[in-house]
């Protein structure tokens, strides 16, 4: 067996990344670095190289002997290089290099999509989402991503809840959230092997057909029915032949369900809570990298809505505001069809660009679970933003068991288990859910969605 | 609109669970609880109600009058109560209840399957997947779980790692991970919106064949070849038709990705590192709940291996500790085909009870990106650990862009974008990927892996 002594530490030694370089080294200290190159200059005697490894936005500068600059040392190549701290002439930390070698060539005209020093748009970058991530706009938005994920579970675990990762897999299809797809295995053996008399393929693996779920939102009520406040947050999934610059097929949602609530002004505070304090816990750890990511630079100061309280109107508030400005809209306003994507924006904007609940919508506007105010409408609630209009939607759900059955969906049996959680020790719960890639083109201000998520998937595309 | 001021703290107000009482409540205090009813005894002039709110595996003991007993006070029932703080003769907190209301009654004989302190077996409970959190050792799972969860969070960020959301659908079917479940819409409408021509209906929706995924280790290569350090948490897929006690339909996988590593013991160290400070985090937050879990009693003191170095055996060594103990297996040995569990589970008794490196794979037992050691085997990795032997899997990947082109599975257009990770800047890189429920099987000795997922998924078996 080998030594185990000779094991410990070995990894952590060899730790020391850019962010922690330039955040605690001293002029003197010996330090040894690992990156890709991000651009070169080179001067009388020296080359001046910026490497990035990712851990933040800002590059360290390493200076290169001219007479020792290694072959294929170019931007996009990967280098190890070791030396000496030194202090540039404006005081920044940068890397007097002794031995620095290339490890992985670039060669632009062996086919590498990116030039050194030119821009690209993100439609152009987004055509190679395998290298995408080395971009330092999208190594940016990875970063500001992963922060928003962290400040997520930080703060549902400060406030009680607990997290429940809901089933990807489901039986359920009715929800009325739109088009699923359906899953079974793609081998011919497996489906034989299983295959029971009348079934049809759909239905084989599980003995019935099964679905990409479109929220976790049903099975954390069973969930929250015992632990009082729960979360998810994962992947959920759409059918649809859409191509909006709004959606996925595959994008993340955080969704909350609260037992004992039985005001929609609770479930509004929740919601309010979590978007100001995911976000200002962004700002907090990662300014430069927002700073990186937001497209509209002049909408820098918008985070003014931090401050505000969001504002609330019932949908008929919103009908009648809207109808007021009729002649601003390409397409007729009508309070049956409900809000597009322009007359969300406008209420926003209404509002002083501060995200904007809208309350108390006609019930056949909303799913079925939504609890009945009495007067046509039911306790649900959207939140509008600026840039998105729709970021989350939310209601208290029919807790009373007769009346959640009478507004059950027909030819149902599978909710059967969803009528119980009412039959037996039932409370007033209520909940929402937010859609993860819209929050972030909120704060980042981003056009499109699918530059705000790793591998975006949409019609007529699933490469990788 | 609303009043603003009347929506704020509301939520708050209410907020006091059950835990938060236990912990902080002084006799005197005047406090409001909800929760669901979980045994009630009868004395003279009291009735001993305990509730539970999920929030902890204790119950907070509740004084109510006889004659202010609510019709419907039984098990199983949802309460609201309201009352001073007192001290049990134990000097236990407790309620003395002023008032007490039952929100939603719980009849056994309207079909609830838990009768009062009765004990049911785990594949009792499991029939009903939608009931189970309100179990009191299921309660205790899901926040075993939770903290578990938390804790991966929270060890990856403290490590420099970056969470990235690798997809689940995809395009790749190939990596020899298993068999894989295909996606394709479930409306005609759109697949007939959709057709172009020459295509099946399996290849409508993304123009090629998707699947979901087995693994997100290739994507997060990919990330890895720019931000250095990155992990994803996340479901994975297989649809095999197996019914063993460690395996499901869909599970959560914990992978990583470190770029600049070059020798094995640095993925053997940041697995052992993960796994000892997961499990510290959980025994210290959560040892109640974890009690609470455990079905084998008499494993208490199994933590022991938290203060022990990992053993680290080659497979050559491996088959040589089995060939001396062939009379012991069911099922022969043979160093061609492999551990079988029996195997795995012998190595770590071998060893102590402490999870155990299996190092140093054959070729041809490993995926082809395992890089090659030279003598025919890969630098590869299994953590074998108690009662579910295989717990995680890793390697250095192969990151010569030649040979990796050469060991690519033929007919594999796909991976086009795999290899161009070596031909761009390429690093050396090793990761692993480790199974979240056999993970929590392993600190909690629990037989099935059904009962560590709040829901599992099979073959035959997709309810709610």
């Amino acid at each position: 067996m080998l030594a185990q002594s000779a094991r410990k530490g070995y990894f952590h030694k060899n730790l020391s990344s850019i962010c922690h370089i330039l955040e605690t080294s001293k002029p003197g200290d010996v330090i040894r670095v690992k990156g890709w190159v991000k651009s070169l200059r080179d001067q009388k005697e020296n080359v001046f190289v910026d490497v990035s490894d990712g851990s933040t936005d800002r590059k360290l500068q390493i200076l290169v002997p001219k007479k020792s600059k290694p072959g294929g040392l170019a931007t996009g190549a990967s280098i190890v290089a070791s030396g000496r701290v030194t202090l540039s002439p404006k005081g920044q930390i940068e890397l007097s290099a002794r031995d620095i070698s290339v490890c992985g060539e670039c060669v632009v005209s062996d086919g590498y999509p990116f030039a050194p020093r030119k821009q690209y748009t993100p439609e152009y970058v987004r055509q190679y989402l395998h290298l995408r991530p080395r971009t330092a706009k999208f190594g940016a938005l990875l970063r500001v991503r992963n922060a928003a994920t962290l400040a997520v579970y930080d703060h549902f675990n400060r406030e009680g809840f607990i997290n429940v990762h809901t089933p990807i897999l489901t039986s359920n299809d009715c929800e009325g959230a739109g088009e699923v797809f359906k899953v079974l295995p793609e081998s011919r053996s497996v489906l034989r092997a299983m295959l029971k008399e009348g079934q049809s393929d759909d239905e084989v693996y599980f003995d019935r057909k099964s679905f990409l779920t479109v929220s976790g939102q049903l099975h954390l009520e069973a969930a929250a029915h015992g632990l009082s406040r729960v979360y998810t947050f994962g992947p959920t999934f759409r059918a649809e032949n859409s191509r909006s610059r709004l959606h996925l097929s595959e994008f993340y949602m955080l969704e909350a369900e609260v037992a004992f609530v039985d005001e929609l002004r609770a479930v509004m505070e929740c919601v309010e809570k979590l978007v100001k304090s995911v976000t200002q816990a962004v700002l907090d750890k990662s300014m430069e990298d927002v700073e990186r990511c937001r497209e509209k630079k002049e909408s820098s100061a918008s985070f003014s809505w931090l401050d505000k309280t969001f504002p609330v109107m019932t949908y008929r508030e919103a009908v009648g505001i809207l109808n007021d400005h009729r002649d601003k809209f390409r397409e007729d306003f009508s309070s049956s069809k409900g809000l597009g994507k322009e007359h969300e924006l406008f209420l926003v904007q209404h509002c002083g660009g501060v995200p904007t609940f809208v309350i108390d919508w006609p019930q056949e506007m909303k799913p079925f679970y939504a609890r009945a105010n009495g007067d046509g409408t039911v306790a649900a609630l959207d939140l509008l933003g600026p840039n998105v209009g729709e970021v989350a939607g939310g209601s208290l759900r029919e807790n009373d068991h007769v009346r959640l059955g009478e507004k059950l969906p027909k030819n149902n049996s599978h909710l059967e288990w969803y009528l119980e959680l009412r039959k037996f020790g039932s409370v007033p719960t209520g909940g929402f859910g937010l859609g993860f890639e819209r929050y972030l083109q909120l704060i980042l201000g981003t056009s499109n969605i699918k530059d705000v998520i790793p591998f975006p998937r949409w019609p007529h595309n699933c490469t990788l």
